[in-house]
């Protein structure tokens, strides 16, 4: 009896890893959130599949109940997978679970997958590290109100560049925060629906980004990072015009 | 003509996407690093092998040259991969590697991989982020001498995890520096050989973490997050003591 914590990876689904398709192949029951692309569920051939989805405004399952349904599961078949997208770990409330299976005497096994806070970027030609620019890079969820008393984001990283996931309901009071502590000239990409058909990239500054209308889900970068792709993105162009597209 | 950056994962060969292995059985020529595990070189059924991988103290290729082979394969060649271990854009130059592709006219494209920054920790049951305990995570190469003037990584990163890559060599000092912002008494992971068979955890704080032998390559993970992986490693021993294992 093993659950499998998985990570789906970024929404593409031949971004899944060739480890989350052999654990879904094996699975009797996959417990999933809601994904960027439900067609990985295909690898779960001989499995019941269990939503535990949230979405914002919709009625959706307590984390207690979902801790819940994994652990009567667990207990009850051989090969459980809990799906997450992008890694298990990077805000998907994996530990937590992994916490409350051990509680109950299950077994659990990791599978990461490609985080979206890297794999969108890097998907585009965006690259979050580059010589000479950023050493560091922070990630961090944009979901925290900023208004709150004993917020545990302070949004003062040193990082060079700066990865906000579930980051544009606030997007206008955390970009406030970063500017109390970095230019408000400094470079901000957007990428809404990343590594999906539907991707679109809007690049601006901490102080006008907000001025996009922008769509969910969406992943926010802040850093010189964004100058090195908008570089490329004008090299690809001229590329583009010599070849005559 | 097409050159692909692709991301290999951080070791254990099932941890590649499909979408990596796809591109590898299509190339003409891999042109790759050291990897930790060559066995998903395999997936390059058609392809000519090109080594310029670097190691400490060994001769090696200058990025400029790198870049050379690059270019000429790319000019050469339909479907050329260029494979990095983890993702291709967490300090591997894969950003220095697409600007000299498209200064040439070469097209580029991108996989992403799963990062050996979130992957290690993942697979061993370490949650980077974890609810209450880390709602951001920095990741930081260790590897800039901090002695050096004008150095470009300071160590007072905010963010409630810190994960060091290439942080072995410079372990003592770049713990003292942290060690300027933190307490000394925060937790600290060492994970050698992250995903191999080899795989070895080390415990410790930042205070007393260097009085262990480390072998490399390892990561190295500073945060209250690694109290959340002991409360994790306790649960599971209990486990297998009732298990009688």
């Amino acid at each position: 009896m093993v659950v499998y914590l998985v990570g789906a990876g970024p929404g593409d689904p031949d971004l899944i890893t060739l480890k989350a398709v052999k654990a879904l192949k094996k699975a009797n029951v996959v417990i999933y959130d809601r994904l960027a692309n439900n067609e990985i569920l295909k690898y779960a051939e001989n499995a019941d599949l269990i939503y535990v989805g949230k979405k914002a405004g919709e009625h959706y399952k307590k984390q207690d109940e979902i801790n819940q349904i994994l652990i009567d599961q667990g207990k009850k078949h051989q090969n459980v997978v809990r799906l997450k997208g992008g890694d298990p770990f990077v805000f998907g409330r994996g530990g937590e679970e992994m916490l409350a299976l051990l509680e109950e005497g299950i077994c659990v096994e990791f599978i990461p997958g490609v985080t979206s806070a890297i794999g969108v970027p890097t998907s585009s030609g965006l690259p979050v590290t580059h010589r000479g620019i950023a050493t560091s890079l922070t990630i961090v969820t944009g979901h925290e109100d900023p208004t709150k008393p004993n917020k545990q984001v302070k949004w003062d990283f040193k990082a060079d560049t700066i990865i906000i996931l579930m980051g544009i309901g606030l997007l206008e009071e955390n970009t406030k925060e970063i500017m109390k502590y970095k230019d408000p000239k400094t470079p901000v990409c957007v990428i809404e629906n990343g590594t999906s058909p539907d991707q679109r990239i809007i690049t601006g500054t901490l102080e006008d980004i907000t001025q996009n209308h922008i769509n969910t889900p969406a992943l926010v970068i802040v850093g010189k990072v964004v100058d090195v792709f908008k570089e490329s993105l004008l090299k690809k162009a001229k590329l583009e015009k010599v070849e005559g597209k």
